[in-house]
Order: structure tokens, then C-alpha cells, then sequence
């Protein structure tokens, strides 16, 4: 299962469209809002039950001092990937703050806002002891290459009626 | 009494400095290393220890994801002081991971190394109801104007020789 | 007392909602517009009359070059809190020009835009030597875990609804 | 089996540490010398044998435009970790030339010359099916918790005989 | 001839401009969309293919983790024109991405998002063998001066109206 | 008299403010649009006239690699204003290519935009040596401190209505 | 006369050279160390004094928040030259507390450590109603192209003896 | 021919071993010491005479505001290939101020003090009209090969070693 957590509301609309891609792979996942800094004593409580209950996977996306990833991956030996969302710095405070992880507790980032990046991360993962998942990884890398040359139809059309 | 925690051993010569003001100033103090990330529930039981004995003011000292400042704050209403340490990106990781807090949970972020001032803005938030420290602080500032006074001199006569 | 000082008037929109929080907070305040570089002479004035007047806490929020939380800090040994305004350069400017002050002279520094937390910062520095501000905080540190747990619930519902 | 990749050979100091604790581990790994821009050919070649003798994890570890772990990730399904390594631009450089990879294609981002995370995130993912793994992590979490008790008695110590 | 790579179709217009002042140019090219991360094989193959077919200078336009100029320029000697596009962080993420190579395998940065100046710059190359190329050079060199001439003019119009 | 560069018609609307307040102050200007890397000869034609005719003072408003104030500044010994002109990358590219002028050649650089106050340090530098402009800076300086009494008050109305 | 401020003495160092292009010159001048921060009363008495004495210039010279050019700029209408001294942030935090101004009130900014611009400007701004400061700067232009010259001739013999 | 520029002889040791690189290349090739800033005239002199000799591609190293490729690709339509040079901002104001360049005159930038990366790219230019020269780049490709390989087998020793 795959656990995912979400420090403000607010910032649903940027992992919007990766929250479906992780509902269409039907993997079993739960979402959460949830706060580090605001509802710290839910938080640990939220990933100790999740851990016990066989989570495999967590993802946290959180903007600023986006503590919210490195909060988990130190109460959690499972993997933590961190999903640094943009705000007033353009997501360089929230970058720094998910991947400068001190030497012990690691947080796997991937990009600014790219909650996607993170869904497939985090089947990367999983499919590391499940076929399904990998067959669905195999999928997906065919389906970009065809997505790939169809654009690159579009483009040459674009050109021809420049 | 003031609590000061740092993320790390390591960084101790950098706040040397700045510790030695705390214990010339006759203030009650407590020294900690503890990481956010590293040993997150031993911190958590000293902040609420501290809290039950009458800590009024933490300092927290961290580089890197800087999330130390920020955890004590989650679980404390004390004003937490958070002193960015310099490492790898000269310290702009660890400044944004430290002031760029999410409404609703302050960090009070002094300078990156500034250790100093974080002893200073303790003693003048422990001077609104301590008429001892606010002289103490008088006296700083008194001395502060002296010390510009004799460093102006030494210019002088830097100059001359030339 | 806590008194608020903006650099620019243009800038009250974005620190409209922490004045909010001020006013209902019951606390008593002080607002002014003045320029640590426009009206250099009317800022120490102002300062040394709050001074007297037995003003505890200051919060000077400014963009750019923002020096007014720093001159502030050179005129008083009340705390100061910095908060920093985005501007031209997303507000790196202001924050490290409000952060990064002298040894012996520190700013309270909060997040880039972010004056509620000035506020929440101001809060518990009162609260030092004031129960009802101590009171105060404790309500909004339990209003913010209940709109977490609401969140929750909204996310849960958007996910169902996908 | 992890396989671990350095872009350079100059850069072997930085990630000694981190490659000593993955022996340590007793865990299978493979170390290799191969650039993304210098034997581009060398490397995909490399990754197609690793990923057929059965490579679970790939660490990669690059400064500059550090296109490694992309480049990696974009020939295998398997997980990679990509590890940052500082130069002319203190690692900002190599941060975001590892981190920003487009949607579809990701790297599970450590901190700037932090290939100690790489190694123990990397131990993460195996632990999801492997029980040593697990167990090591665990001892390692310990003797973290223990480590930061003997720092906060030195600090104690250091703090009595200034 | 000139061959074009873009990374993602959607930035398309960002470059458009561009294309047009190539097209208009009369010089051969082609016009690729192909990702350095999502069809990696393609990518290689193609640039075989131009490289038989005798293509003499590349232009590649990515953003973020900006590999495509790079990954490219590893797999021919011909020169490779690397365009940061700009994207979250404001192109500082693909500017480096394109620009920090490491030593042995250039790219030819030229300013984010200035597809015009790579399309000036092949022409530059191009001239060194090919005379039409040079005076195409010479003439918007003498467009651009007269050009700067119109714009002080209608300066001078704007400030006489004010 | 005082002669402004713009670098590109394009950035017109950022200084039109500026250039309204030096037509206002009755000094002589004159105003130019050229580019340093578009039309070279004419720059240095240009500057040498205006030299010779008595230009005191330059104003040179550039975007990007902003090379104009530093070109204009090798030709002249007169003083040289540059106004960094925001654009990809905020203006951080500007200023930096305005300021960081090698050991030998100055360029006066005020702040991102800022051409207004390319003006006022235009006036403080004729008002050396004119008294006219000295009154108007006086006059100017007065009218500020005007300013912010206004912008107090209507603070206090703002705040009394909330 | 011109009068240079320096925030604080350890700073000496950085500017020493330019100093003794300064004192070569013949142009009266006064050194001062003052802190906008530390001693801020002192600083504007300084000012008030210096105005009435008839300085035409001021260079200040800080780090950090480098609040002194913009400090002293607020007390006088004479021109304001700040150098960003470099210190934990490579002078990025000086630049821009220097150069960011307020519209209204301008600091000639030079580049970070770059005290010998200052000078060089200062000369400049004296030279439009000095003739002695005119030949002064014309002679170092005279110096600058013969240094040059000398250089050139010597990376001719190290290219020989390779 | 190449012709390259060196803004100060200072950074000569920063690009010697590219140098070598290009004298052991057996192309010809002038070095020259000319600074756009301190030598202006001096520098379009050079070009005019270089442009009339035949010199095909062009080079310029240079820190801070560096306008040396620049303004050269100003006054010639010959490629330019810009070199960063590192300084007070470690290079980043340098490759801002010489990749930043406005629509129509185009840069070549390589990375932040890569010489080297400079000497391969013009080479490779060179090589659209000269078989040596692709000769050259084509066994340069192949050393580095090998180089690789080597490194490959380093590594694996010394982690036997450990």
C-alpha cells in the first residue's frame, strides 16, 4: 500500500492529476492531510498505524520549510519520497528543505510540484516485489515513447503550416 | 530559563562563541544535542520536559533541511529561536528551511551562524517581565557603541600609516 | 503593547489577514506606516515614543532593501520581528536583508509574506508574563489540529469523487 | 543487488564513506566508473547487463549538468537514486540537473554529496522484500538514537569547562 | 543542415518565433520532438540517421532537468545549441542543466528561452563554410541597427508626448 | 545635462515613471534607445557626442546580460547609472551584469526597475554642483516624509474599519 | 570631500587597497568605522557633522544585511556609494540589501568587495566640477590600457614557453 | 584560426590547461589579454584586424560582469564561444552575464571556468569544414573512452581494498 500525505489543502490542485494516475494504477493507497507543524502529534500517530497496517510507500508533498517528508522518514524506516511544492521562492526554499536531509534519514525527492514523478517512484519501488507493478511501469514507458512520436507528428504539421 | 538545542555535534565550534555569552549572563540555561531527524521522540520528550519545568525560550541550531527549529515549535507555544548553520550551500538551505514556516507555527530565524543574536533576542524576550536581563542588555548595547568608538580610532590610524 | 510598522502602504493587502488575527486577538496594538529610508528621523521618533509608552513587541514588515525591521532593533532592545515582503526578486532580497543582520543586533525573522506568524511570534513572547495571551495561543494551536482533521476529510471526499 | 555509478573518478572521495557503509552491509553491490557524455554507449550497455543479472537498485552520483541518474532512469524501470556532487556552484548546479526530471521519468533525489542517504534509502527499497535489509535498518536507527546521547554528554561536558 | 530537438511539444511556442526565422532563413532543417528521458533509444537513433544524412549542427530546447542538448552532444562531434526552456524555477534549473558539462563534451548555451539566438548561432557556424549563410549574417546584422534606429525615434515621439 | 540608454523599446512602460520625473524636474535629458550588442558603433558615436556636447551624467536601463551601463562606462569618464531591467530570471541576471563590473570601471547600479531612482542619484550628482537640483532633492525629500504621514493615516482608517 | 564609513573594522582587509588609491589621489577624505546597527545614533550625528562640513561624497562598506549606504543615503541628499561587503552568502545578501532601495532614496551600488570602484565613482562624481579629478581619472584610464597591454604581451611569452 | 580573449591575465591559471589543449591541437591559434571595460577600443581594433586575417571562431574568458564575449559578438558575425570565469558569486553572476544575451546576437556559452569545453567546441565548428579537425575530435572521443574504462577498473580496486 501506498501511503500519501498532503501538509495544506490547498495545494491539492498541483497533485491533482497525479493522485488520479495513482488511483487509475490500482495500486491500494490512502491520502492524507496532514501537518507537520501544525498536527505534529497526529502525524506520527497517522504514520505508526499506517506502518503496522503494512504501508509500503510513503509520499509527502509540502511547500516552504517543507518539513512534512523528513518529519515521516525519521519516524519510519519505510521509503519516504518528498514532492517540494512551489510557492513565494518558486519551490527553491521547499526543494532545499525535502532533499538536504541530514546523513542517516534519507527523503527521495524528485521535482518541484511533480507529485507524478513521485507516483512512479514510488512503483518503481513496490514493483521491486510485484509483477503487477512492473508490468504497469512497462506499460507506461511504452505508452510515453508512442506519446513522443505523436507529438513529434504534431510538430512537423506545425512547421509545414508556418 | 533558556534551552538551546543543536542538530548536530559537529557544528558546536560555530556556536562556541555564542554559548559563552549565555553563561556570562547568568541566566539559567540548558545545553542539548538532538536531532529532529535522527532521534525525533527523545526530542519531543525533552521539549515537553523542558515545558513542564519552565523553559520560556528554545534556541535550536541546525544545518542543512534545517527542520530542528521548526519541530520544537510544532510542540511548544514558547517562542523558538532558529539559527540557520552553514554547510554544503553556504547556508541558504538551511535559512529557507528555517524561516519559511507555514502560517500558524513561527520560527523566530536569526542570521546564518548567528548564534550571537540568537542569545540576544532570548535576552530581550526573557527582558519583558526581567528587569535583570534588560540591564544586561543595556549594558551590551552600551558596550556595542564603545566597541565602534575604538575600532573607528584603529582606522584612523590604519590610514596614517599608509 | 505590540505595534506594527509597514514600510510601504502599498503593501497592507498582503498583511491584511495577520492584522485581522491582531485585532481579534484582543491584544492592544499600534499600526503605522513609516519608511526607514523616506521619514528616517519620524521612524526613531515614533520608536522612542512607544518606547516610553510601554510598547513589549515590534513588527516591521518591508520589501526590497528592508532595512526597517533592523532599524528598529538599532533604536530599542524590545524584540523585533522581521517580515520580509516579496517584491522584484520574489522576496530573497528582503529576507536576507532582514536575516542576516550584525552580530549584537538580531531580527526576529519570519517567512517571506508571512505576517500571521509575526503575530503568532509576538503572541508568545507576551505570553512570557501573560496568561491570556498564553490562553490564547493554546486555542489556536487546537483550532488549527481541527481544520488539519477537516481537511482531511475534504481530500478523502475529493479522491472518492476522482 | 545495488549498483552504484560515479560520473567521475575524481569524485570518489566524497562518496568513500557512503560506498564503505554498502560493504559493510553485506549486501550484493557493484561499483562502476562510466559518464553519461563521455561513454554514453558504455553506460546503456551496462545498465541493460545489470538489469538482466538482476540489479534491484541504481545509485548514481554526479556533479555539474549531472545527467547520470537521469540518463540511468531513463534506460531502466528499476528505482535510482541520484546523489548530487558539489563543484564550481557549491552543488545548486548538480541539485537541480538531478532533481527537475520531467514527468514520466523520475530520480529519487538525496542531498547535495549525501551518497551515505543514497545508501541507506537505497536499503529502504530492498527492506520491502527482504528481511536482512530491514533488520540492518533497524540496528542503524538505533545506533543513531545512541550516537546523538553520547554527543548531547560531550556537549554537556564542553559546556562545563568553558 | 540544421537539425532542431525539442524536449516536450508544449513548449512549442516559446520557440515558434524561432522555427520562423529558420524556416525564413532558407536554410535546410528539421524539426524533432524527442525526449532525452522518455524515449531515450529514439533519441540516439535519430541522431544517427542526421548525422549520416549529413546534419551539421544540432539545436536542442529542454527545460527542468535539461538533459536533451547534452545527451546529444554525447552521441555526435557536431555542435550541439542548448536552449533552457523556462519552467518552475525560472529556467536557473534547465540554464545549468544545459550549461555545466563536464569537461570533454561541450554545449553551446545560449539564454533561457532565446530559441532565436541558437537559430543565429548555427547560421554562425554554418557561415565559416557557406557564403549564403554569411550574408544572410550581414543582413540582420543591418536590420537589427536599423531596427535600434525606428525604436529611438518613437522614444523620442513617447517623451516629447508626456 | 543628463543623457538615459534604454536597451530595447520593450521595456518602455518599466521606466516611463522615471523618465516623467526627470521631464518634471526641468533638467535638460535627452533620451536614447541603443543597444550595446545590437548596434555597437552607434553607442560609441553616440556617447562620444554627448560627451562632447556636456553630458554630465549617464542612465543606462538594461535587461539580461545587461551590458549597456558597463559599455557606456568604458567610453566616458562621466558617471555611469545602471538600472538593472527584470526579466527570465527576475532581474538577477541584470543586476548582476550591471554591478559586478571589473576593478577599474564603475557602474552606479540601483535596484531592480528602479529607474526613479536612477534619477534622483542623477539630481544628487549635478546637485554638486547646482543648486537648482539641490533645492528640488530637498524639496523631494520633504514632499516623502509627506508621503508616509499620509499613508499613517490612512493605515489607521483601514485598520479602524476592519 | 569624501568620507568613507565601514561597518565594522574586521572588514578592513577587503577595502585596504582601494583606501590607498583613495589616499594616492590627493582628494581629502575621512575614514570613519560605524555601525547603522550597533551604534546608530552616532552614525546620523556623523552624517549631520560631515554634510555641514562639506562632504560632497560618501562611500559605506558592510556585509549581511548591509544596512549603511542605505542608512546614511536616508540622512543626506549628497550622493550614497555602498559596496557589499562578501561574507556567509558570498556577498549575495550584501548586494541586495545594498542595491534594492525604496524608490526615493538611491544607493549607488558597486560590485561585491569592489571598494576600488567606489573610489573610482566617487572621483567621477567630483570630476563634473573638478578639473584635478578629471586628469586624475583620465590618467588611470591611460594606466588601465597600458596595464592591459603589458598583460597581453606577457600571456604571449606563457603560451611561447608551453 | 581560433582567436581567444582573456579578460585578466589573473585567471590565467584557470584556463592554462585548456590552452594547452589548443596549442597541442596543432590548429592555429592567437591568445590575447583584452578587457571589454578597460581597453574598448583596443578590443574592437583586435577583432577588426582578427575578422580580416581569417580568424573563424572566437573565445572569451571572463568573471563577474563578464561583457567580454559579448561585446565581441557584437563587432564580428563570427561564432563566439563565452567562458564563465568564477569569483566573488562563484560564477553564477558570470554565466548569467555572458549566456543572457539579447534576441539577435548570440553567445556560445560553456560551463563556469571549462576552457577546455571551449577549445572542443571550436574545434567542432571548425570540423563542418575541416577534416583534421574531425579527426582530432573523433580520437579525442575515443581517449576518453578509454579514460572511463581506466577509472572503471580504479574504482573497483580500490573498493577491494577497503
Amino acid at each position: 500500500m501506498i501511503s500519501f500525505f498532503l501538509g495544506s489543502f490547498s495545494d491539492f490542485p498541483i497533485i491533482k492529476n497525479g493522485v488520479r494516475i495513482l488511483k487509475d494504477s490500482g495500486v491500494p493507497f490512502k491520502g492524507h492531510v496532514c501537518s507537520a507543524h501544525r498536527s505534529p502529534k497526529l502525524l506520527v500517530q497517522k504514520i505508526e498505524e499506517l506502518d503496522k497496517s503494512g504501508c509500503k510507500v510513503y509520499i509527502a508533498a509540502a511547500g516552504g520549510a517543507a518539513h512534512l517528508a523528513g518529519v515521516i522518514a525519521s519516524h519510519t524506516i519505510r521509503p519516504v519520497i518528498g514532492v517540494p511544492i512551489s510557492g513565494k521562492l518558486n519551490g527553491l526554499d521547499s526543494l532545499l528543505s525535502t532533499s538536504q536531509m541530514p546523513k542517516g534519514v534519507a527523503v527521495a525527492t524528485v521535482g518541484v510540484d511533480n507529485f507524478e514523478n513521485a507516483v512512479y517512484l514510488a512503483m518503481q519501488m513496490l514493483s521491486l516485489s510485484c509483477e503487477k507493478a512492473e508490468r504497469w511501469l512497462k506499460q507506461h514507458r511504452e505508452n510515453m515513447v508512442k506519446g513522443v512520436i505523436e507529438s513529434d507528428d504534431k510538430l512537423r504539421e506545425e512547421i509545414e503550416c508556418m
